[in-house]
């Protein structure tokens, strides 16, 4: 790939955004390698969580608009008859919101516009204590996108969703985590360790299969009307996973106070625990 | 009942897992005494609230799987035609969903799977400094269950809902109480006091059809698209109201300094503020 | 107006509420002025922001009960053929939810029942120390009104909500400021200052159009079951809006490190991005 680095380490697939002089700002071809390597990490059993981060000393600056303001939208790829060009941003968002693996954010420095609305579907977000937030879209006269109208309310709560999107303020790591937009502060050599080492405590303990299931249950109830659509799925899920090889080997390795070694693979034994659910069409 | 122990005194029902041999480890009769419990309490006008919590050192320390993962379905009642066994957690979390009293955890000790899964519901949760809750679902080889898929995201937001799940991590009432997990903690031996106090401040203050309707209410809109929908029914909810015996002495009790005595039960005289709405049927 | 003091200054539309012999409690008529003044601010260009206060030492002590309950809802207003009286709060807050211009509260003194929850579809709250809250709909007989069973979860989480409804509780600032329900507490002196100085951080940087569309789709994405429901309004928004003379204007001030000058207005400039969306009906 030419503007995202990937590396698979110990199950960790890490991407790194790889515009260090342009500050990685956003470009139609990042969006579709980060989407491209989030298809590949949902296929390859090798990969147990992803972590994004950035090279150099920002995240990601916001869409690249040195040629104007066409970074925001990928006119190229509108499809013949679709009334509206599709929100680049959204694209990544939405396929972030699909992914099988859990997603972990390294916020090195700079995450502006798409930079930091990319992360909101993401599990969870470290950042460093040099890291900047800023959902400027008000001062650049245009709107919040990448769905973050859906997603910011939902991780950091309508009041500070507004505020910061509003004023499109600047603001610091400690701003970021006293409103839980991250869980956690790092000093900068450390942050990337961190991260790996959440990913790590997943893939250490939990079954494949069971991160991914949870990942989709987890974040589709998020927008469900009554707790019974959680049950028809879970009451299906819980059927099928407790006649799994890996249940048998979770309560055996429990039993024998041993770690687990799961078998049940995400590429072939994910059951379809949603099967009245379709995901909404774009147009 | 076998093994859950009732006790209803000044207006609250305390209920215990009472099971301490087994670490008060969940079973569908353990399943069905709390949801008999349940009913009771929402047709007995002496209850006001209903706290729950665990006999011994453990709060419910998850599915009882010594007859190996049985203990998670209840494959017994599996009604002839029906395609899949209803998950028992989320039999007991929908009852209490539709909980006419307030209900409070007191979290003694551990509360993993299931026993931390059945809380979400809840209204209140307090802590004791010896709980631990891990929701280790993954860790077992199956999946959240208890529709905590649905509650979970609701009650600390998504981020703490994917790290804790996708860990399976065991964590303790520090980590609880700031993820709002938990209202506060307790010393041990304080800690059944404080949730009776806090069911006290209720009953000693509140009428009881307004606490009925009101957790109908909040509930209900959780899942809400717009507010209009609140609207309707807070509409004729004040209008039946305000024209109730309860509010004349409401008004009455304010005016004259002095604590209110209100007539109307919930056994008769809940009004039907939701002339529109059923729940969403299982299959 | 009458119990509506309003003063437009530096582009931010100040309403007191005015009625400080009796704590500013809340009337049809009152109900009738601030609708009205949201309806003049959503059309007046001038007014980039509201501010919401109260006279004297209270912000509002909640519905006028001197004549009875009937200050509760609008029966005068009843239309013919309909089954239910609206509720006044909720007529208040459903106008505020769609107002184009921010909106903060200033909150200096005892917000009580109507006065607490008409509060809940402001974007921000600010508090004095000498502030109190108290959502007391169940000590008075009543329920909670205003929609409050939608905001208020939405705002400081299910639990919080269930606690502070069921007790019917008065609290002070610091609890309210822990459990995000205020965003700042202040010296009453610095209040209403800071409120505005808030106020002046969106104007003075923020695209109008930009700021009224934000609002829009953040407060109606709350609701919205999929992300994809967000995907198709910021994509449409994104397409119409990079296209615009405040995008060029965000982007060149931007280049150029000099504050923007955004030429396009609320009253004429505004884009319909949501198609298909139409606000539910009453009846």
């Amino acid at each position: 790939m030419a503007v995202v680095r990937t590396d698979v380490t110990g199950g960790i697939m890490t991407l790194t955004l790889d515009r260090p002089e342009k500050l990685n700002a956003f470009t139609i071809e990042m969006m579709q390698e980060l989407i491209d390597a989030f298809d590949v990490a949902d296929k390859d059993d090798a990969v147990r969580a992803v972590v994004v981060t950035g090279a150099g000393r920002a995240f990601c600056a916001g869409a690249d608009i040195s040629g104007g303001t066409s970074g925001f939208v990928d006119v190229e790829n509108r499809k013949l008859g679709e009334a509206t060009v599709r929100d680049g941003g959204g694209l990544l968002t939405l396929r972030i919101f699909d992914s099988l693996k859990p997603v972990i954010a390294a916020v090195n420095g700079a995450a502006v516009g798409v930079g930091a609305t990319m992360q909101l579907p993401m599990d969870m977000r470290l950042a460093s204590e040099d890291a900047k937030f800023g959902f400027v879209f008000g001062r650049r006269g245009i709107v919040p996108e990448a769905c973050s109208s859906w997603f910011l309310p939902r991780v950091v709560g309508i009041s500070k969703a507004m505020e910061w999107s509003a004023t499109g303020r600047i603001f610091d790591a400690q701003e970021a985590l006293s409103a839980g937009l991250v869980r956690s502060v790092h000093k900068p050599a450390d942050l990337l360790g961190a991260a790996q080492e959440l990913a790590e405590e997943i893939s250490a303990n939990s079954a494949p299969v069971s991160v991914a299931l949870t990942r989709q249950m987890m974040w589709r109830m998020l927008g469900a009307d009554h707790p019974m659509e959680a049950h028809r799925v879970d009451s299906l899920a819980i059927e099928l996973r407790t006649a799994s090889d890996d249940a048998a080997e979770g309560v055996r390795s429990f039993m024998e106070k041993r770690p687990a070694v799961f078998p049940d693979r995400v590429s072939t034994d994910l059951p379809d625990i949603f099967p009245d659910w379709s995901a909404p069409k774009w147009q």
